[in-house]
């Protein structure tokens, strides 16, 4: 995310990035947001030019209305990137991003993305991650997983990756949300694989942005409990799963991405939950992918994506 | 629909019901309701098979829990029926319906449903309609069309179809109704092709289940007004539409059909709207020919469909 | 199968079948094809009525012209069906059976279809398979894996599941299939989960229809090997999988199921690769779960899926 | 297309262009192809910023290995830009252009491309075509109507479109087409909406890219005729049609959009050809668009598209 303070996520050479980059040449990705005005593209390519950078794919977008914003998603191949990064984000600040207002980030594609996740009891989304993880499918690194049930423990550690226990009751929830902080630090990126307790503001605002949830519904129909019921009880033809950035505000954060299903009269609740299951995995994995890729910028309660 | 009394719908032997019928030989349909119960399709196939009738297609479908209810759809050839329907229709209410307690209705598909259509100045759900019924892909006869603008005359009448101007007012309201009621007399359907008048509740009591609306989003997401500025707003990554009954409570008759295109933060509420005429005129268009076609039983505020 | 003798595969209660039957009563599948005439559904519900049972689910299908054939699947509860199960067999094929000179298949839902799975290297069709398998999303048990390679062993046993190291080269193909078929005796499917060796025609009709493979194209289009290069070459704007029974001819049996996904130029051959391998786990889950729930037959090149 | 010298396509404000863009401003698209090279967009975009010109979208797309080809589609906005297009366009040539060894086209948005469209007897994408295009949905002008047969005079004439009559027989062929290309003389775009006759290469090599054609299969699978009966017959379990630019060799030139549609056993031939003409409009309005809208590069014999 453009809040993100960190230049840490990375979009690996063996990834599905589309990319034409030779994987021995380093890469970087460059996120900006400012106000729509003549002159941007030519102002951020002639500096990358005169580092004698490549820019790879450049995608861009601008509301369109009067007093718009702007929003650019650019990679770039420069050979030795690492050892002059610094001096190359350093002059991008005081030159082209000043000049034209930017709130921006830069990434060394080099360096991997720390993804943590949190689960209760349902497995399919957890393990869908864990699976593409190790297919070299997800361009990050999963560091742990945390859950408030034991259930999951032999499944996570058969991936070789730490599972922690972190019990929640109505009487501890402070504290354990202040252990699950503490486990999760260093990560860069928290995802809820059906993780079944409501996130505290307290704790929500301490990771801006850096919540995905998986929301098994279409979005905004069926906000709360149990909507597979709430689907089944309407007599919808369609079932889907929604993807956002946590908020404050309950199943209300930007929306990253959804997808549906089609239904029948004929599937009980039962049947609902179990197709939403191959929904719900499908659409978390896109939108964690997108994310660790920095192809998503947020722009008030809605999402950017350069997918 | 099965609370209909009349037995005039009708499924062609030119349809897309993709039967085996010869289209020289009569045919009809059979809806059934009733309690879950051992026997039904034994009692209703020996009384169909002691007229010497065939049944074509068979489809049930009962709820899952006890004190269910059973529904089924039947489609038989008979030849000779039209002499001898009445007395069918008598024998069987009689003897097998009367046994098992059974809501039903017997349909000769010889006989075509009659479908008026209310419209305002959007043309695509209309015109589709029109369209596919001249090269004979909706199994029913259109009667009229209903506006309450005059722009819409010539695109109807081109296509050999009468046009009713009917103004509609604060003032008017309850004599306009009155003067649509009239029009459409003699009509089995009315479909709502984008009218954007809310009809009132003494209006949708005198044509129960016999009103199909086109709302366009996915219900229940974004009820009432724009819905697609309410999805530009919201940032959903799917916008859709869906076909359902009216009933006095406004967006929330019994769902028919629904579907759904993906979109994203380039489309701003223009192409939106754009995009979502495509998905409404299908939308509707499937719900019409189903709903003429005989293969949507209402049970509660759901459909059995059975297509 | 029709063609399969054994009544051995079963539609369990927990299962997504969609029926509203009591798990603790006792049901059976029964499977129909003959010459399409007029009183088989009376006939067929009016033995089963006579034994006390009750029909759950009934499909039929008939094809549309003169002399067509006739095609249908029937659910049924019957309590102590166990006891008299061969009783209602024997029954059944003397009179009703006989009589509309029927091919049909009756089988006790209490009894699990066996399966066991045939693998290279590829992980993708074969986990998903296990992974649904464990979560009680396939109604079948699965009895081993073989694989002509030792890579997926522990991902196999870790399921629970034996694993059989079966080499195949140029010069003891007809040994090795002879193991397979060996080690597979006693399955009432198997399952081809991305098995890179084709299989002689020997093999195949030792095993008529009860093989059903994964095919990583949109068949019939990129028949052969390496179909998403040649999806690439062709510059098509979807890819897809087919799932189909294996015949002598390669890639040439009868389709079970089908799915695609949208692809742009932006995407590599590997891209291909990767989306195809959601396509074909799912498409390959799908048609597993349909067979082994009785819900399809072969008629001609082609299949009919009740689902 | 690139091959085209004409500047003479239009993406007018109204359309679903996603641009931000002031109606009132003039625009103009730039598409450019090259070998893959460091500094394209700084060169383009400095010589565009030189001229006061402010870039709205940027597209740009590099096959992935060495010796790669670089494709950019650019739209920029710039006050008054009809006075000065002469000059920017030989400018360009001589500067940015040459130095990257370019093939290039410039087109000023208020000029739009002029379509015309070939059809026999099906009329749904033809219609389909006049319908988008009365209602603003389609970026270009629709000059004329050419058919082989007289049945649809009427239905184009409604909406205001010169129809001509060109009988074809296998005596006249050459005759036939020598005229046809004569009434489309001043066009920028064929489009064949279900045109039955086979253009000869000669006709096809006067119109080099310029021919789209839509095909009721989902290509490559089902080349040549009656596709819908060949679908049947194989028994799949998608439909599909395919819009391409029509080469000298038949089914066989650069996709540039398909879709699908699922169907069963029960959709016949009949039903097939009539979900399969859905699919066609759908298609082939999608690739007409993109076409006139310039977003479709041809490379070798596929497309990019940027959509």
């Amino acid at each position: 995310m453009l809040s993100n303070k960190t230049s840490d996520t990375t979009i690996t050479a063996s990834s599905s990035n589309n990319t034409s980059v030779n994987p021995a040449i380093d890469t970087a990705t460059l996120l900006i947001k400012c106000k729509d005005q003549a002159g941007i593209v030519q102002a951020v390519s002639e500096f990358i030019h005169r580092y004698g950078g490549n820019i790879i794919t450049l995608d861009q977008y601008s509301t369109a209305h009067e007093g718009g914003q702007y929003f650019m998603r650019l990679e770039f191949a420069l050979s030795g990137l690492s050892d002059i990064i610094d001096n190359f984000e350093a002059s991008f600040g005081h030159t082209v991003a000043k000049r034209h207002n930017m709130t921006w980030r830069l990434h060394d594609n080099a360096i991997q993305t720390k993804v943590g996740i949190l689960v209760s009891k349902f497995d399919h989304a957890l393990l869908d991650l864990l699976w593409r993880h190790q297919r070299g499918l997800l361009d990050c690194e999963i560091t742990s997983v945390v859950s408030n049930h034991e259930d999951l423990r032999q499944a996570v550690e058969n991936f070789g990756i730490p599972f922690h226990y972190v019990p929640v009751t109505k009487d501890n929830k402070a504290e354990a949300e202040e252990q699950i902080h503490e486990l999760m630090a260093g990560n860069d990126l928290l995802v809820l694989a059906r993780y079944m307790q409501i996130l505290s503001s307290d704790f929500v605002k301490r990771w801006p942005m850096q919540i995905i949830n998986i929301h098994h519904s279409f979005l905004p129909a069926f906000v709360g409990a149990d909507p597979y019921r709430q689907a089944y009880d309407k007599g919808v033809k369609l079932i889907g799963a929604t993807a956002h950035y946590v908020t404050a505000e309950l199943d209300q954060g930007p929306i990253i991405e959804q997808d549906v299903h089609r239904v029948t009269h004929r599937q009980g609740v039962i049947e609902l939950r179990a197709i939403g299951r191959d929904i719900e995995r499908n659409v978390l994995a896109r939108a964690v992918n997108w994310h660790v890729q920095n192809r998503v910028i947020v722009t008030g309660n809605k999402t950017v994506v350069f997918n």
